[in-house]
């Protein structure tokens, strides 16, 4: 009756520049936990400790008596990180967008999103009913024509993208996006900051802060359609090392959301120790802002590494580099021969925003040393 | 910056037949955590072990090299409480419906959907992109009626509804929504049974099983198009004690579910304390039946003492009652009452399934007592 034993590799370790799969130690380059808070002892200990005191979880939903002492303190502490009033702590990120859609469907007549979304954004632009049209990858451009051609007169448009997109490392650019909806009265940018909140910025908010577009008016609630209006998503599974989705905002926007959205009154809300790990884990982002310095500086060295081999790459801080190196065997290959020689990168065959051939995708983390980045760069170098 | 202070209630304790809240411990009959699994020694023992050795999540999807072994576990035990060949853990129930019915869109053709289901039950509804038509609670005469108005001749319907309701506590009439199924080739009938779960059935497979219709073509895969085919989705976050959706099923279904769904590919994985103590949790629900069996007798005696009282109540095992006396304001003045008294009930003021006036809810756990029982009884009988 039992399943065979999956064939896909199985992580063995907390997820950091050394990580344990399938039984050996590799050079670490895969995944999302950019300031390497996965595996912290205070972050481990901080859950335990709940375990003991609440349990796996309420059983409830927080309307209901549910409400455990670490899910309040997440709300807290994410409301402090990023200087707003208040925070919507919930169990998945992926949900972000389907919570703002659904409360602020009113607030919108149209939709519209960037083609290479992740795909909790391209299913949540389907979820309010109004007409979902795609504007190309990060064009700003696009959109305006987009903009002028399908949206009627005097409707209000919502843009939906990712901050920065999860396999191909970009930045979406929400400065132009803003100038473009500065022309159209109530118009809404709502970003789904997976992989920029904790990583940009100075206080680490996001793309938003990257871009110099935040403030105490992103995820305010306002009954007036003058401006553009800047709306905030994501998770605390990436680069805060906990796990689950955050909105912060102002007291009204996130008692909105929470007196809208089945994910407030109709779930089990994050379960206890992840919600106390994720509290401690905010602390600590907090606390050691030179993790992202770090972070910053190593996203850098591998970016000048990879240059050195004659690859181009960009030169933002975001800690993730996305190669299409020859077609999909090649790229197989380089993926099967680094590992052979202890280091982890991965080879995307599909993910929203990859074409037919996939991508070698790689992250750095803050934990990474300066040998071990020369080391990835060394060995591609012989790889390639 | 920091918010005031949360005036919801907050729980200080694991929920249990004594939860501790707001600091004072009370006779608890509110939420989910039927079985009384939620702060099991074992289960937290397990919670804490695996984070010393996996740390809080592997911060990457499981294609790439997100896997961990509790993950993997979870799968292996679910597929064996269910006697299936496998199982799909993904962090939250709520998406249960939205894996089935994106994977398998091309299988039906319209959506009939109960009118009272769950949230997440409607809201998958829509995601499929067929028509939608709700029919009346729990009838299936109304739900043939529906289908013979509305389904094109030939076209193959989807039936949604939760397997044992929320609030109401009712089953689902899944016999009979199978009887009109059989006039409709390539008819499919689609349970979340996230409250069913671990508590109906002899070996807790829920719903289905109860209605004496659970065996192994159940969340098969097939390619014919003769029968009905039942479906099943649900959590481990209630009875079972731990958390996150589950769907068990055939290897072939599963793998066409975790092919086709961004909840495998484009996540991340349920934590790792979370997913041990589900493990564990699972386990204990597998060599522990007279759990089940003193929740069974538990419901009997709480639907017994209510008739006592004069409370028409039905007889079926599910330990949940939805009481309806008089108006809002009555029975939140019967809710603050017990709670002066040292006994939690939930007021639940609006919830799928519920009226304008709301209703009382109450649960039974595995884990009361004949006496705290008989305790509730006595003082709903004073304060009525």
């Amino acid at each position: 009756m039992n399943p065979d034993p999956p064939t896909i590799p199985i992580m063995q370790s907390p997820p950091g520049a050394e990580t344990v799969i399938d039984g050996r130690t590799y050079l670490y380059f895969v995944g999302t936990g950019y300031l390497g808070l996965q595996g912290h002892p205070e972050v481990a200990r901080a859950a335990c400790e709940a375990i003991g005191q609440y349990g796996i979880g309420s059983a409830t939903s927080r309307t209901g008596f549910g409400n455990t002492p670490p899910v309040v303190e997440v709300e807290r502490r994410a409301a402090e990180m990023f200087g707003l009033d208040d925070a919507f702590y919930f169990p998945s990120g992926y949900a972000g967008n389907h919570i703002l859609t659904l409360a602020l469907s009113e607030r919108f007549d149209a939709v519209f999103v960037d083609e290479l979304s992740h795909y909790c954004v391209l299913e949540a632009a389907g979820l309010s009913g109004r007409p979902v049209q795609k504007f190309r990858h990060r064009d700003a451009d696009d959109l305006h024509a987009k903009l002028r051609q399908r949206l009627a007169p005097s409707a209000r448009p919502l843009v939906l993208s990712d901050g920065v997109f999860a396999a191909r490392g970009e930045i979406a650019p929400v400065a132009d996006y803003c100038s473009v909806l500065s022309e159209y009265a109530g118009g809404i940018l709502c970003i789904d900051d997976a992989h920029g909140i904790g990583v940009l910025g100075e206080n680490g908010c996001g793309t938003l802060e990257h871009a110099g577009l935040f403030s105490a008016s992103v995820n305010a609630e306002s009954d007036d359609d003058e401006g553009t209006r800047l709306l905030l998503c994501g998770t605390l599974s990436k680069a805060i090392g906990g796990y689950g989705g955050i909105i912060p905002g102002s007291r009204r926007l996130i008692e909105r959301l929470k007196q809208s959205s089945p994910y407030y009154a109709g779930v089990s809300p994050p379960p206890v120790p992840v919600a106390a790990a994720t509290a401690r884990a905010l602390q600590l982002v907090m606390a050691e802002p030179q993790r992202r310095t770090q972070l910053h500086k190593n996203a850098g060295l591998l970016k000048q590494g990879l240059r050195r081999l004659g690859i181009a790459t960009d030169d933002t801080p975001v800690p993730i580099v996305c190669l299409v190196l020859g077609d999909a065997a090649n790229m197989q290959r380089i993926q099967r021969q680094l590992m052979q020689r202890g280091i982890v990168v991965a080879y995307m065959a599909a993910y929203s925003g990859l074409g037919p051939e996939g991508a070698l995708r790689m992250a750095v983390f803050a934990t990474h040393t300066e040998q071990m980045i020369g080391r990835l760069i060394d060995e591609l170098e012989r790889v390639i």
